[in-house]
């Protein structure tokens, strides 16, 4: 038998760290960085639509205000956009659906739980990879778990403090389901990655803002849908044993946007099948996307 | 005037790095770590008593305990020992007083809520450094905030998601005060780096072993001191309400050993100096460690 010789092209990956764009494999994070010792960092992920990031400024607001609870100083938070555009072309993404991810932590120091004083550089890290979209589970919906809230309690700040979260999601993972949703006090919270919306009796329901939830993007646009929809909005909690009275349910984040809940900790949402007011909210997201492309 | 040289003499720092006894400037981390990404990791402290650690096999249970809830499989638990041993050998730490970090994460693999599949090497990293023990604060007393419990619901497992403890830290530091107790639903559970007692009639209290606090190496050797003296135990919560009923205070971690606490909360406890089952105990766990000396 002849020999087969591949060639095996290999685009060196590009991302930005401290202020400069370089190989991903040069990248060396210093052990005493805090965001290794202490999870002491925020993070950020935009998704590339083949032409634009959609909401981009909310996310730098957001960015802003998880590193001002942090007392995290990292001047550059305004030149997100062109980082992340940076990365897009130097990773040839331009043409495919992509994520950019941003890291902030408050730098590297000998290890001691106070903040460094005095004050050192922060550490910024980002990189960007394509991906492709879940398309049938917008479609047909998926099945999640519900699960006691076990995270801290400033879950409004997107900090790198994900361990909860991942075991959580990696639970759900094993049992074949798609999301781990939370319950703390009785109360339905949020997913482990995702937000999370219930329509009962036509009315869209969400948990409110607090520190219990993140102020997703992607859960921002959907309630400004939904009102420009007239569709009924009640930013309240859900009781985890109300969960019978639902009739729709879904989650939301910025890379899988709004994908529909068929099945919730074992109870069957509604019919079974995504609803009519899911189905509405999910094709407007998806219609002001395509508005959107050059 | 002249000049003056000054040979600075540099030692250089060595540290511990998968497998591997290298220069700690040289240690490359990568961002796609989970331990940078997501807390996705353990760690564990041991002291250096001028010739030896004191109970390295606690310590090396529990490191494996926290492996075990994790599920994060690096084999070499048994050798960290050894490995404490080298390092302080290696950085010429014999004989003073020194802490020995070690941190396993789940290791590097693209950015995922789920662990990776397949399993991927963890990253192992120790480093070790001198230090200063704090004398004055073990006589005479410490000054100690009180606030509530934001940290995760398993809090037992000794992780490095530590930004609400490295945060609740700060702001007993910037107060002027030397530790952070928490409280969760009205009931006092520990510091952020420490295990917390209290005496009252006589009687030595300490919360419970549960998901809300770390099973502390020292903790554990306190009440079988306490138990060898004599003194009767409680592993029980006390409420924060009830403080003025308390009569002493201490905390207790590795690295600071036993320290009498004087105020706690903006409350004088007892007469506002160190009581004397404080003092009992402190000093019988001084003395083990002079015992232990070659």
């Amino acid at each position: 038998m002849g020999a087969i010789n591949t060639l095996k092209i290999q685009i060196m990956e590009t991302a930005y760290f401290n202020g400069k764009f370089v190989p991903k494999d040069e990248i060396k994070i210093s052990p005493d960085d805090r965001g290794f010792l202490f999870a002491d960092g925020i993070y950020e992920v935009v998704r590339w639509y083949e032409g634009f990031f959609y909401d981009m400024n909310s996310h730098i607001t957001r960015l802003k205000r998880s590193m001002r609870e942090l007392r995290i100083n990292w001047p550059d938070a305004d030149l997100f956009s062109s980082i992340a555009t940076e990365l897009i072309e130097l990773n040839q993404l331009e043409s495919q659906p992509s994520m950019v991810y941003l890291q902030i932590t408050r730098g590297a120091s000998r290890r001691s739980h106070c903040f460094p004083s005095p004050e050192v550089g922060t550490t910024s890290y980002a990189c960007a990879w394509g991906f492709k979209p879940d398309n049938q589970s917008k479609e047909t919906g998926i099945k999640v778990m519900l699960k006691e809230d076990i995270r801290w309690a400033r879950c409004d700040i997107k900090s790198i403090a994900l361990l909860a979260n991942t075991l959580s999601f990696q639970e759900a993972s094993e049992n074949g389901l798609k999301e781990c949703i939370f319950v703390r006090n009785g109360l339905i919270t949020e997913g482990s990655h995702s937000n999370i919306f219930f329509v009962a009796d036509g009315t869209l329901f969400t948990h409110p803002e607090s520190n219990y939830v993140l102020s997703g993007v992607t859960r921002k646009n959907i309630l400004r849908i939904a009102q420009e929809s007239g569709i009924k909005i009640r930013e309240e909690a859900w009781q985890e044993n109300r969960i019978r009275f639902i009739s729709e349910a879904f989650i939301s984040n910025t890379s899988a946007e709004i994908t529909p809940v068929i099945e919730l900790g074992g109870n069957t949402v509604g019919q079974g099948i995504p609803g009519p007011v899911t189905r509405l909210i999910r094709d407007k997201f998806d219609n002001e996307i395509k508005a959107f492309k050059p």
